[in-house]
């Protein structure tokens, strides 16, 4: 997550020749040139897409933007009855930056690596177009889910169909997996989590094409605090589920694997970001224990399960040295069993 | 939580002649006359010391304010060798402006309802003194854990040591239960959260007096994110867990309840605050679904098992209606089962 960014120099000096945030994002040249960065400079797996979760909500006419030094902000809100009877699912050409940008990076990457495109899930996209802004309590939104619930669930309704489009025009323009962030999916309640998030991402998964140039294209669900609720998740249907860095991967195996009439899920997941900031000895030792919690592969060919793709708990932070990637991508490789990579 | 605030005109009005926040909580008469605010307006149950979770740090000599329309701060941070070996359990004396307010407080409720006192948790307090002020990202009190944990361990025992004392001390002068906040707790990975933040919650709890004038002192723990840990929390040494609205209660009761040897802890919680700033229809459904989720108190007379008490699943926000909070508490008298209350 956010494999490129301001973590990187190379990142920097590009952003400061695109001028803004929105220049990088929506300049395929550019994306394509930050999406690669990353892998120039680490033994990585996979590419992903360097673009924003807002997107879809600026291409349905909110006007998003970033001031310097702030997180992102939209000129208009949804609060009420008339901005969300004005709310349609976006023209998917005002969204053509994106995937000329997929299509550019993928002609780049020329099968080095698979690419990864994404989107926000409907409810996390709601929380932004709902407060304008991010938020530390969610109020705005949360209010209107209480004492609205019906112009919530147009929202998430109109968000779902946007986000099913806006993934399988990814993949058509060459995505070779796509993730749902559900990012801010943790700060509901129980029993509010399930019908205003879980049910309109699985709306998502249910519109997503599963397969393009012959071959599958994996789903991976990621919800940011989601542990509590992976008993439902497992049900969702895709092939990978992200988790942060508070669930313990073993339980999420016994949770989400050995399920009867199919494998279960793969995990994806899960060190805290801030282990980057400790020297490499103390990497080196995070790494290990986040593999050791997922536990050994399966050594009985019949038996299906989970398995593993190593990746931080959420977005890497931006004072992050460089060379401490290095560290934790040689730890993953070093202490990872042969089977699993 | 935060019963008496900033959503209440006489707490307001209170805080104006006080001049400041820590004008209000070092004077005995203006902190007695806050805490007893929400029990002349509603039908509550027990009251909590009006006080502030970083009085213990404070008293360490780390200087603390809080700056108009901004959290708390520390003069000092506590991120190096040096500032580590300087800390101290602190001279309860320099806390005795809180036990003169418990003691106040005490007499003045004259057995209206118990009174609670409380203090942050060993890593709760750690995450303040080692940022300086509140953080999105625990940067730096987790840079610090990964990177020199003999520090953080060193920073948490005397915590530990100095919560224990101030708990203690509560409960002389007054406090008929006591309840230790690890908001913070939440935000620490699997693996980290149990030898951080747990053990030294613990080792809190292993310290504190059990009993005052002939009654027991019930002790309540609240991890804010805590859910995912309840199988672990569940052998604290405690009388209740508090949770957040993110856990079912219902999970929680079969998690935590029906251990062998002995009956389960009661659960504290755990509406959403934001459910406050629906009106009083929704607020009523969301408290029913509350108490439903949590089940039916059990009919069998041998047969224990956790009970609930009905609490927010964190603070209350500053702008809430106070007539809002009423509607609650009505629907909570309203629902409950009778042998509950």
């Amino acid at each position: 997550m956010r494999q490129a960014g301001r973590y990187l120099p190379e990142y920097r000096a590009t952003r400061e020749k695109a001028g803004s945030f929105m220049g990088l994002a929506t300049d395929k040249n550019f994306a394509t040139e930050v999406t690669l960065q990353p892998l120039d400079r680490y033994a990585l797996d996979a590419a992903i897409l360097f673009s924003d979760i807002l997107t879809v909500p600026d291409a349905m006419g909110l006007g998003l933007s970033f001031a310097q030094g702030e997180g992102p902000r939209f000129e208009k809100v949804v609060r009420d009855e008339a901005s969300v009877a004005a709310l349609h699912v976006p023209d998917m050409n005002k969204l053509k930056y994106v995937f000329d940008a997929v299509t550019s990076i993928r002609k780049a990457l020329n099968g080095r690596v698979p690419l990864i495109g994404f989107s926000g899930s409907p409810w996390t996209l709601a929380c932004y177009m709902v407060e304008g802004a991010g938020s530390d309590d969610y109020r705005h939104v949360k209010s209107l889910m209480y004492s609205r619930p019906d112009l919530m669930h147009q929202i998430l309704k109109i968000n779902a169909l946007a986000v099913a489009d806006y993934l399988n025009a990814q993949i058509d323009a060459g995505a070779q997996a796509v993730m749902i962030f559900d990012s801010w999916g943790g700060v509901l309640a129980d029993g509010a989590f399930q019908p205003f998030s879980l049910d309109y991402t699985a709306m998502v998964l249910s519109r997503l094409k599963t397969h393009a140039e012959g071959r599958q294209i994996p789903r991976i669900v990621f919800t940011k605090g989601g542990g509590l609720w992976l008993d439902e998740m497992k049900h969702l249907d895709c092939e990978a589920l992200g988790l942060d860095w508070t669930m313990n991967l073993g339980k999420a195996r016994a949770l989400v694997g050995g399920q009867v009439g199919g494998p279960g899920k793969a995990l994806q997941g899960n060190i805290d970001p801030n282990v980057l900031f400790a020297p490499p000895s103390s990497i080196e030792k995070e790494v290990k224990r986040v593999l050791d919690s997922f536990g050994p592969p399966h050594t009985d060919m019949h038996q299906t399960g989970p398995t593993h793709i190593f990746n931080l708990g959420h977005g890497i932070h931006q004072n992050t040295p460089p060379e401490h990637v290095t560290a934790l991508i040689e730890a993953v490789h070093k202490h990872s069993s042969r089977s699993m990579i």
